[in-house]
């Protein structure tokens, strides 16, 4: 029986990258499907739990990948809801490789830190991977500031994220210029996850930080968001800064999203999400 | 050279199901295409056409599908009148399971009934696959009473019957409250298609009638088309009628199914619709 | 690691055609996009470069078509222009077999005369085919008259071929009433590559010719590009002039076709185009 990976993309042409991962990873074929919605994934997910028994679905499985997060969440939602006992298939969600990106960045601050307890913080921190890397440390005991150039979108973020994680330490920082050396001061590990074209701090502002061990950016295309820190830099020590571009977690990355897929075929039942691909990362980093 | 299906579907997304089925029938790739109609898959099916030499095309075939039934008989029309010899390709329509559902169906009844002569009533006939309940029935001699709560639909559909099968024992019987007792009176046999949510009969109804010897319910969300029976229902007797719900006459469903598409790739110019599919069905029943 | 094939298809539909034939030449996943666009490629290139690594990355490759040749033109410049060293992957356009036929085409004609100096019209020579077998044919050194209905855009054809071949010896000419019996004066070699349906010559008007030696109909749709050829005419003989129809050029089309999907995954940074797709030929012919 053929391990068959459905692909449920929120982008009209579903991403070339997950599936060449996916085979690599060895899914024997992709369904591939585009321009999927929590309004119509149901007879997708329905005709993945219908048609082989219940011993064999293990060899089903559902990713939901696509650009935007909120919307691969909203079909995860739905896919969690149309799954029931005994007919269920694997899933595992990884719009724009945010899951898969956010742990393998807190996996390579941990070769360096521990977490437990560190002074982080998550700029960009209410985007898809930000927001998972805030999640991540949090739930690692680190004491968390989320930051983001508005305020109120960043109290949000922190709110879903004690929803998720309970007696998480963490809070609501500025990254504009009024707030910003509020938001570093102490601080001993930064990870960047931005927008393309944002530069958060030049060499000059992370370089007067004492506190500061590790930085790492996960911007791939120049420029990038920590000036200085090179797209390949892997674990570069510079200034005494221990550095990381996004190249340099890239390979990290790359074993944790095809782990995932293969663990997917292991067994007809996980939910593949934030936590679940960052403890699966353990082994690898 | 591998065993290839080209998938047209008429959804926007090709179904899951279909495919999967179709790779545990032993297809090697699938070239799925959704959003199929009549007008525009001329192009796809000279692709199948033209690209292998006639000893080799009974290793591509096309698989017709999608929710509607109609648009999947308009798409096989076309793909007929496109083929030509000695450039065919095998061609199977299961729009919505159709087919293989009405096929399983009847082969369930006939286990338990002979079917020439037997008094059959089919519920929600007008719908894809009560019609084509109703026109197997008919081919293998069965008196039929093809109902409908529009009698004129039920009348069209008997029509269409009669060109099919000549020398057809088939009339057009309501199922709306006026009529419905008389089109129940006598039945050996009812087959319930209609559509989800419509409930035919309680039990109290269907028990009343002494002549019944078999039914079985081919709707698979609650509420159930005859009250009383269960989905899982596999030839269980309740108050002296043999029972049948869906995921009863499922397993029948999908061995046909799969043995349609294993049977796609023995020749180059099967056309398997309603008959053939039936016929295929008979070492599996 | 699997040889997988992504195909960019201007068309909402790709094609069947192109795929099957893909399969058959050793590609073991197609990664299958129609509705593709110069604008929205760029990730689906992204994709195939950021997944494997540069030694691997001759195992993924990219396949331009579609009905439309200057959709796939634009398609394949703006994947030139996003594919870097060393993260390449080989790509081939084919729109509508524009490469494969007008190679094929060429190469049958090589088998009967001399290229280098030969008095060569192209009938149709606008279209996507046409322009590509006078181009073919000026880089081997033939003397081309490239004709038209409409000068002006036979004009602009020859003057996009002398970019491509420079010292091309290649004119403009009419293919209408007025000017034909000009435009075929002294030829030896004509090839008809016009729309379906249109006839340019009767076999009277060609056989007229005292100078013609081999005449190639790329049009497989009766009726034929030029009076009195037959489909499947592959070097027959008709009134002394070597005579080939669509389909005893389709033979060699289909082989260089193949080769070239074949010689995608040799190595990850091949174009193969017009020239290229033309020099595969040379061992099949």
């Amino acid at each position: 029986m053929k391990r068959i990976l459905v692909q449920l993309d929120s982008d009209p042409h579903p991403s070339v990258f997950d599936q060449v991962v996916a085979y690599d990873s060895g899914a024997e074929q992709i369904l591939s499907y585009g321009a999927v919605t929590a309004q119509n994934c149901t007879p997708l997910v329905h005709g993945a739990m219908f048609t082989r028994g219940p011993g064999d679905l293990k060899s089903t499985a559902i990713f939901i990948g696509g650009s935007k997060a909120a919307d691969g969440e909203a079909i995860l939602n739905q896919v969690k809801e149309t799954l029931f006992s005994p007919l269920k298939v694997s899933v595992m969600l990884d719009s724009n490789g945010c899951n898969t990106t956010a742990s393998a960045a807190v996996h390579c601050a941990a070769r360096h830190v521990a977490l437990k307890g560190v002074e982080a913080v998550v700029l960009g921190g209410t985007g898809p991977v930000g927001l998972r890397a805030a999640q991540i440390l949090a739930a690692e005991g680190a004491k968390v500031r989320l930051a983001s150039r508005q305020l109120p979108k960043a109290e949000a973020a922190c709110s879903q994220i004690r929803q998720l994680v309970p007696g998480a330490t963490i809070s609501a920082a500025e990254s504009g210029d009024d707030g910003l050396a509020a938001t570093l001061d102490g601080a001993e590990l930064i990870i960047a996850a931005g927008a393309a074209g944002v530069q958060f701090l030049t060499a000059e502002e992370w370089t007067a930080i004492d506190s500061l061990k590790v930085i790492i950016d996960l911007n791939a295309v120049p420029p990038l968001g920590l000036g200085g820190v090179e797209l390949t830099d892997k674990a570069t020590e510079r200034e005494g800064v221990i550095c990381y571009g996004a190249l340099g977690v890239g390979g990290l990355k790359m074993k944790i999203h095809r782990k995932a897929v293969e663990q997917l075929f292991e067994s007809n039942s996980q939910i593949l999400d934030t936590f679940e691909i960052h403890k699966l990362g353990e082994s690898l980093a």
